[in-house]
């Protein structure tokens, strides 16, 4: 199984506690990090989850709140002094450039690489990065301020090819790449021999959807149906639903029904309020609609296709 | 004893490390907390500490590099978020209104209290702030940006009365303060008791320097002479100083040459290079020159008149 997963940096809400750290995760997926979020003290937790600050290269921001963004003027400056060459590209609402430029110009004038933000619509469910083995998508949420989900989805991957097959009707090298992609094979003397002979379909590609910060939006639900693992908040419990829709925040309950909803496999819950010390509360709420949810904590590891 | 003490959030340099945290402290002067420097993850290192944020009033940055003062605006949007309602002083060099006050004016749209800067000029050593119990002054450094460390003096207090002799000779309630302040009694029959019959010398006041970053710098002596406290640099061992000259900060030795060249009474070294991992070379060598010196640490209380 290729690597697919979430490392949790920090998943407490706007005001910091002693118990948790603000928001940022890191997706790993095969090796390469995807940053989502960057809250102040993000590089000190990258490090303490000993990732490899080379292998960053892309950092998503859900929304201009400062628990999701103030980790970034840090984190650009230690990786300049770290020496750093390549590229890092910051996907964010427009104002994020104007907003953060001015304070990379001041501090870090000598910076050994470039940092390319690149501008999103967070009212779209568009298409924002694609590579080989990968492709994110934004999810339009309902928070306070403009703010997105990120859809992390594998790209579908090439079926397996049946190597006893291969042998058995003698297919030249040169013709397997064809295969892979879906052809059929003929032998010499003309005959067809289908495809779904020599291929063995590969795993699915997995999906992995993040969401906060937000209000219960079941907008979201045909964009994540069916995601293998969702993280989505719960700032407070479904006792504090007045204070939740006020704030445009999502209690515990309706996490695990949009989980529910959207059929996914698994539900990690966060971005608790400084208010909730028994963190089992939200838990045992977002069970009763939805068992399969876990609560985040700093340093958790969660692998989406798990 | 009145309290007067230094509590150390962060004594790492520039890039951040898994052993220390970012510069930044808090000096408790009977109570009223006063912050110097504000690197990133300060506010999460000030409740760590315990420490209360209603108490804190005053920052204090001595550079504009970013390990310095980038959580400036998380600390700051926290407070908001408590509710804090009493002015918030930060001293610091001319451009950092120019940089901080925009990114507060986004993120922090309704502040609930005012941030009020006061710009200090760095190349004079100068009184900043006063109160009824304390006096702070610049300490011009030299660094590759301009740089002042911070002079911290508590104000004389008044002598002791001898409550014996003033009952002895029968001072009138109404002449205390003013015996307090220096002044004779004369008795009803006009002898002249002179004030020290009636009085005995306060404490001297205590002194505390927190100096950092800089080369070493012999004209910082007479200004630290005698201080009680001196909380001084010692980036590298006394074995990289081509590296520390070049840089414009100080070795372990350098820092104790310092000590030792002014009398303070006692010596923290801090703002340890992310390339040491093993402290105590930088002790052993300071304590050769100085041997009261002791290592800054995250969490560590030293006292200033201890």
């Amino acid at each position: 199984m290729e690597r697919f997963e979430v490392n949790i940096l920090g998943c407490g809400s706007a005001v910091s506690t002693t118990r948790h750290y603000l928001s940022s995760q890191v997706v790993n997926l095969r090796e390469k990090l995807f940053m989502i979020d960057c809250g102040e003290g993000t590089q000190l937790r990258f490090r303490a989850m000993k990732l490899k600050f080379q292998r960053l290269n892309h950092i998503f921001i859900s929304h201009l709140h400062g628990d999701h963004c103030f980790g970034l003027p840090g984190l650009i400056s230690t990786l300049s002094m770290l020496g750093r060459t390549a590229d890092l590209h910051i996907y964010a609402q427009a104002d994020a450039e104007k907003i953060f430029r001015p304070v990379l110009d001041y501090f870090c004038k000598e910076l050994s690489y470039k940092v390319i933000f690149h501008i999103y619509n967070p009212k779209k469910n568009e298409l924002i990065f694609e590579d080989r083995t990968l492709k994110v998508s934004t999810i339009p949420l309902n928070h306070r301020t403009p703010c997105a989900g990120f859809l992390f989805e594998e790209m579908p991957k090439s079926p397996h090819i049946i190597r006893e097959m291969i042998d058995f009707y003698q297919v030249p090298v040169s013709r397997i790449n064809a295969i892979k992609n879906g052809a059929d094979f003929v032998t010499p003397d003309g005959t067809v021999i289908a495809n779904r002979i020599f291929t063995r379909p590969a795993e699915p590609p997995h999906r992995y959807a993040y969401c906060l910060d937000t209000a219960y939006y079941e907008k979201i639900i045909p964009i994540i149906e069916g995601v293998d693992l969702l993280y989505h908040e719960a700032t407070f419990s479904h006792a504090d639903i007045v204070r939740a829709k006020e704030t445009y925040h999502s209690s515990a309950r309706q996490a695990a029904q949009i989980a529910k909803a959207a059929h996914v496999k698994k539900l990690v819950i966060a971005h608790f309020s400084a208010r909730i010390t028994d963190e089992s509360i939200l838990l045992n709420e977002a069970r009763e609609v939805f068992p399969d949810t876990i609560l985040a904590n700093e340093g958790l590891v969660v692998e989406v296709s798990g």
